[in-house]
C-alpha cells in the first residue's frame, strides 16, 4: 500500500455551478450524507463562489450560506465540513457565520499572484481553530518560481496546507508535477491538487500531482462542477485504489453515490464542448463564456478568437469589459 | 514545433458499438468529408468490430463494408481510409473486398499474445500494395517482454506500425509509457496507441504515450465508442496543439465536426458509468458486460463482483460463458 491520499469532494460547491447553485439544503444533506458513509475526508459545499457568493452578480443560490451548513452538519459522521472563501467576495463575517454552524475547514482562494488578500482570512480562521488552507486559483497563469513564492505566503500566515488549483482547465500533466513539487519543496506542507477537465486531463493531472507529492485532491461525483467540469471522483478513486494509494473511500459505494443519488440531481451530463475546451485552450477564466458569446454575436466574430486573445492577454477575472474592446477589435481586422 | 504526430480517427469504427452500428453510408461519408477537410490523416470505418463484424454475434450493421467504404472513399481528398481486421471475425476475402473499394490500410487486431494469428492478414496486405498495422489489443494483460516479443513477430510479418492498444481502457500513464517506449525500442517502426477512457485516462495515457516515443494516435469525435469511449479527438489536438505537437488538425475545425456534426448523430453523450468503469477497474473485455448484468440478476451477485472476478482469472474475449460460473460461485459464497 501507498502512502493516503486526503480527499476532498466539491460536488456541493464546484458542482453548483453546474445547476446554476439550486441544489437545496435537502439535497446536499441527502448526497454529503451518503459521502460521508462513502469514507470521503472532506466534504465543500456553498454557492460555487464560495461563502457569501450568493449575490446578483454571481448567482443567487436557492438558500443561504447558514441553511446549507446547518442541513450537511447535521448529517456528518465523519467528513469533515468545508467552505471557499474568495476574498472580496466573501468575508471574515461570512466565516464566523459558517463556522458557527459547523464548518471545521476553510479554503482561502486568491488569484496565483495575490496570497496576501488571504492573510486576514488564514489568520482568523486560525485563531478560531479551523483548518485553514491557501488555494492558489488559475496557477497556469504563473511560473514555478512565483508560485512558490506566493505559496510561502500562505504558510507565513500559518496555512496548514496549499492548493496549486488549475482553475481554467489549462494545464498539462508536466506542468503540474513541476509546480507541485517545487511548492512542496518549498513549504514542506501538505499540498493540493483540484483540476479542472477542460483539456479531458482532470484525472491525468491530478495522478501526476499526486505522483510529484501531492497529498489532498479534490473531485466531484461525476465530474459535475463549472466549465467542463472537475476530476470524477468515483473514476479517481478507482485509479488511486487500482494503483495503491489509500484513500479510504469504497470504490462502490463512490460509484453509487455518483450513478444513484448525484445524477438524477444534474441538469446535464458533463461533458466537454467547444465551449469549454476553448477556456482550458486559452487559459481564461470560464465566467469569459458568457461574455464572449454575446460579443461574438454583436460584432460577428468568432467566440474561440475572442477568448484566445484574452488568454494571450493574460487577462485575469474582473477584466470582462475587455472582451467587448477585443470582439470590436478582431471585428475590424477581418 | 515538435515532431509530427500522425492522427487516426475511429469515429466511424469505434463509435459504431455507441450507436449499435447504425450509421449510415450517408452519416459516414458526412462525416469522413469534414474530418478530410479538417486535416485529419487517416479515418477507420466499419462495424466496431471490424470487417465482417455484421453478423449475429457482433451486431448486425445497417451497411455492408462495400457501401461503407464505397460512400466514404468517395469524399476522401486528403486521408487515408483505414479498416480495423481481427482475424476469425474478418477474412482475407473480407480484405480482398475492402482494398477493391477503396481500403488504403488494415490494421490487424489480435489478443496480446496472439500476434501469429495475423501474420497471413499482413503479410496479404503488403502484397496487394496496403498500408498495414499489427494491433496488439488487451495489453495490459501482457507484461512489457512478452508485447515486445509479439511486436517483433508483426514486425517480421512485414508490419508497418505496431499499436499498443489499451481495449478495456485498463492502464495508467506510467504503464502506457513503458509499452511504447520498449515496442519502439525493439522494432525501430513507427508506434501508435488507442486508449479507451474507463479510468478517465484516454487523454492522459495518449499524452504520455506520446511523451514515450509514439507516432500514431487514435481519437474518435466527443469520445464516442465502445464502453467508456475512446481519447476525444478535438480535446486531445487542442493538447497537442498547446504543446506544440504537429498533427496537421485544424483545431476549430475539428471542434466543429464534433460539436455539429457528430452529436446530432450520437445516442447519448459519452460518459463514465459505474458499469464501464468496473470494466476499466477490472480490465476485462467490454462485451463481458451485459452477461455480467444477466448473471448478476440471475444470481443475484453485485455486476461489479463479477467482472472483478472474471479480471482476476485473466478471462479473455470468446470467455464469456464463464460469468455464469463466476457468478453461480460468488452467490454461495455469499
Amino acid at each position: 500500500m501507498k502512502r493516503k491520499i486526503r480527499i476532498v469532494d466539491t460536488t456541493l460547491r464546484d458542482g453548483m455551478h453546474a445547476v446554476s447553485h439550486q441544489f437545496t439544503p435537502e439535497i446536499m444533506a441527502e448526497i454529503a450524507q451518503r459521502l460521508d458513509e462513502a469514507g470521503v475526508d472532506t466534504i465543500e459545499i456553498g454557492q460555487g463562489d464560495g461563502i457569501g457568493g450568493s449575490s446578483y452578480q454571481y448567482g443567487f443560490a436557492r438558500a443561504t450560506d447558514e441553511e446549507y451548513i446547518k442541513a450537511v452538519s447535521k448529517v456528518l459522521k465523519n467528513a469533515k465540513l468545508d467552505v471557499l472563501l474568495l476574498p472580496g467576495i466573501g468575508t471574515i463575517e461570512d466565516l464566523k457565520v459558517a463556522h458557527h454552524y459547523g464548518a471545521k475547514v476553510v479554503r482561502v482562494a486568491t488569484h496565483v499572484t495575490e496570497a496576501d488578500v488571504g492573510e486576514q482570512h488564514i489568520k482568523f480562521a486560525k485563531s478560531i481553530g479551523m483548518e485553514a488552507i491557501g488555494f492558489l486559483m488559475m496557477s497556469h497563469m504563473a511560473e514555478v518560481d512565483k508560485i512558490v513564492e506566493q505559496a510561502k505566503k500562505f504558510a507565513s500566515y500559518g496555512a496548514d496546507a496549499i492548493y496549486v488549483t488549475d482553475s481554467a482547465g489549462a494545464l498539462t500533466p508536466n506542468e503540474i508535477a513541476a509546480r507541485i513539487k517545487a511548492v512542496k519543496e518549498a513549504t514542506g506542507l501538505p499540498i493540493g491538487h483540484h483540476a479542472h477537465n477542460n483539456l479531458g486531463l482532470a484525472i491525468g493531472n491530478t495522478l501526476a500531482a499526486i505522483e510529484a507529492g501531492a497529498d489532498i485532491v479534490d473531485g466531484t461525483c461525476k465530474g459535475i462542477g463549472a466549465g467542463a467540469g472537475n476530476a470524477q471522483l468515483e473514476v479517481l478513486i478507482a485509479v488511486l485504489t487500482k494503483l495503491g494509494y489509500e484513500t479510504g473511500v469504497d470504490l462502490y459505494k463512490i460509484m453509487d453515490v455518483a450513478d444513484d443519488v448525484v445524477v438524477p440531481h444534474m441538469v446535464r451530463p458533463q461533458v466537454i464542448d467547444k465551449n469549454s475546451l476553448s477556456i482550458g485552450y486559452a487559459g481564461v477564466y470560464g465566467s469569459f463564456l458568457l461574455h464572449a458569446l454575446r460579443a461574438s454575436e454583436r460584432f460577428k466574430v468568432d467566440t474561440r478568437d475572442i477568448l484566445m486573445e484574452m488568454g494571450k492577454r493574460k487577462t485575469v477575472g474582473g477584466q470582462e469589459d475587455m472582451i467587448i474592446n477585443v470582439a470590436y477589435e478582431l471585428s475590424k481586422q477581418k
